[in-house]
């Protein structure tokens, strides 16, 4: 099976890029809007209880993070990818790294935070799309207080396995 | 905020459930194949504290349930929603009990488990389908070790804000 990790922004974040993905975003309907803490990797359900327990030690050394969102952005020319920019405090960044260094295996990319609005656009859509979006203004503050671990279905869509609350002793 | 309250079955159960869904199921993009065990209900961001401290103390109290799911059902007449049926043994039943009675308000309905499958069909579309499918052998044995709660987005699809693990002590 394969899992990830995500953070849900609030529902005034979600259904915001909500409202933007469902034109540009072919995931759309496959999970809601989320900052991607793990990138997929495949565990087996025997596999995962250990992965479990190791989110939740993490999970235990952290306090809820703040998200501030302030601007749209490209991943171009890397690729088409159109997201809002999430402003990364520290610990934000600490967390993406203690969670990727608990698994083995590679890092893509430098970590960036973000929610994903748009991918799998031509250039010619991509420039427009961005050209109109790039000078938006955007504004949300959040505080996340949980993780959560997905799995995916045949389908492509995601089901949350479970949630681990940021909770620093 | 509306809020509910699910099982999600097993990967296998959900990846079946599914291929009948993107059929007949018009919630297909909005939700995973999921058993519903209090229906949706309003709530505040601050109110819902409070329902999740209720929800784990509940799920402080239960085994994890099995499900059997030993047929396709339909609950024509009284809506034209067809479902897998899932046998019911006690604690299934009192888990959904104290749920709901952890809560103020109605009980629409007597609860009957099940996972739906197809709904929103005119009497003809339900008589076809249901028709074809109510011979179809199925045979899934499930454990589920884990309830979420769920809020719903501006586009009508859901979101889990927790999980809590069945556990007693």
């Amino acid at each position: 099976m394969k899992f990830g990790i995500v953070i849900f922004p609030s529902k005034k974040i979600q259904d915001y890029a909500n409202s933007l993905r469902r034109r540009y975003d072919p995931h759309y309907a496959l999970i809601p809007p989320h900052l991607t803490l793990k990138s997929p990797f495949e565990a087996t359900e025997e596999e995962i209880k250990n992965v479990v327990q190791k989110i939740d030690a993490i999970a235990r050394n952290f306090n809820p993070v703040s998200l501030n969102i302030t601007k749209i952005g490209s991943f171009k020319p890397v690729n088409n990818v159109i997201y809002l920019k999430v402003e990364s405090p520290e610990d934000l960044v600490s967390l993406h790294s203690e969670l990727n260094s608990a698994f083995e295996g590679d890092q893509e990319y430098n970590f960036v935070p973000h929610i994903t609005i748009g991918q799998n656009m031509s250039d010619d859509e991509h420039s427009d799309v961005y050209g109109s979006l790039r000078m938006t203004k955007v504004q949300f503050e959040d505080t996340a207080d949980r993780l959560h671990l997905l799995y995916q279905l045949d389908n492509g869509s995601w089901t949350v396995y479970e949630t681990f609350r940021l909770r620093k002793e």
